[in-house]
């Protein structure tokens, strides 16, 4: 595997800005490794709700996550603006494949950036199902060529 | 004591919107109780920052939080935005009490408010000192007569 | 309000011990405020768990938060481990208050302590019910006087 | 990238319990993906500081976390008991590839599985630096051979 380096913002399609919380920052006074990926879900399902392709709580499917990782470039800190970058790069049958960036404030490259892979099950028997069309055509608008 | 009501958003001084995250919402669909002490103490820290009242690991004194408490209305959910206000109804030798008020979207009466007690010590010793000059006039700002 | 001291572990009737995690510590080096609550809730909903008096995503009736709130005597940090006590001083008709007390490893006196009130209400319409059978034979074991 | 399938406990060297919290679960009633994250660091940190390899705060040399990732296979649940699995896979110079279990009560297949790599840096001018000898000789505790 190659290094990876940081993505510029026009490798994403939809950007949702999240302010950062005392509570993200770490004893060393940066963001937590792990509250990077609390940016992720926001970023993937705020966008799912606005273009109606999720309805929590009443939707007959639902996005299971099943894979996730993220590389960390530089620091990020309170009171920071973080600017979640989301793409999709696959679909499948039954999967999605998000890549998420996360800028700073007004910082052109990623301080991090990772993937995010959601299987569609059925709400209540858990088991795989095709994409729902709604999500399908709400994909089509994060469709973005990898750098 | 009397059952608290919900107060107005002319009741806050300063306010600080915050987006809420997939994963503030718990079973029951709605943020979880305790996630509305991460948005009290990012309302207070960002003011204490903006206002150059507090600097992350180079402050000589610090504020330690010895009480808070919290009476909840009304329910808010990902993905509303939070616009967290902020008042100071007291302040001491060495103390301060925040009154925060958490405000969903557009609505005009508080779902959730409570408040957040500060005491300040020396940042190595930990034991109580007069509030800085540069907090007490950033106070002034926050002064706001209760409803 | 007379200022709160810290109770011994023998105020309270129930206890769970529950592992800091490293995220748990903020910039300070001790355990974020807000974190304390995460354990109020987790020994309240372990307790009902344990005794029947609640299963997540079918109990007919849920236990809304409407007031929390905690003192905080002396820090604890990642790695301890706390050990959050759990008794009950009020019921009403269709509320609960529980008390909490945390401990941390072998010590006897809680660093923090504080309340939470659960108001039961109908899953579905969220209007207050009465207290359910089960809940108020699990919650006769939780009884305390105050020290 | 083939798909990975669980590991069994005996590929890990050191374990950690770690309760589950109310708030780790997330809508549809499991534990949030990101949490697992902080399965991840805590039982990384918890495993340096009992080797006295980490000490928070005074420690001259740090690590950043660059990069981290989970596959996850089956639901957890408060109040499942989680039993974190450690093990290293790979040394370099200034870094250590740590690799994760994440084990549900008495479960002996994973249920979530994924790796944390930290860069040792110098605490102040955060440049890499060579790993120190008391982490060099506590990471052959962890020696295991990916099965």
């Amino acid at each position: 595997m190659s290094k990876p380096v940081p993505n510029p913002r026009s490798d994403y399609a939809f950007f949702l800005p999240i302010q950062t919380r005392w509570a993200d920052n770490d004893v060393y006074g940066h963001i937590n490794n792990s509250v990077y990926y609390f940016y992720f879900d926001t970023v993937v399902n705020a966008f799912l709700i606005k273009e109606n392709a999720l309805a929590i709580g009443t939707s007959e499917t639902i996005g299971l996550v099943v894979d996730t990782g993220c590389s960390y470039f530089a620091p990020a800190s309170f009171p920071d603006i973080i600017h979640a970058g989301l793409r999709v790069t696959k679909t499948g049958n039954s999967s999605v494949r998000y890549e998420v960036g996360i800028f700073k404030n007004d910082n052109q490259d990623a301080v991090a950036q990772g993937h995010f892979v959601h299987v569609y099950v059925d709400a209540t028997t858990r088991r795989p199902v095709a994409l729902p069309a709604p999500l399908k055509s709400a994909l089509l608008k994060l469709e973005k060529t990898s750098s």
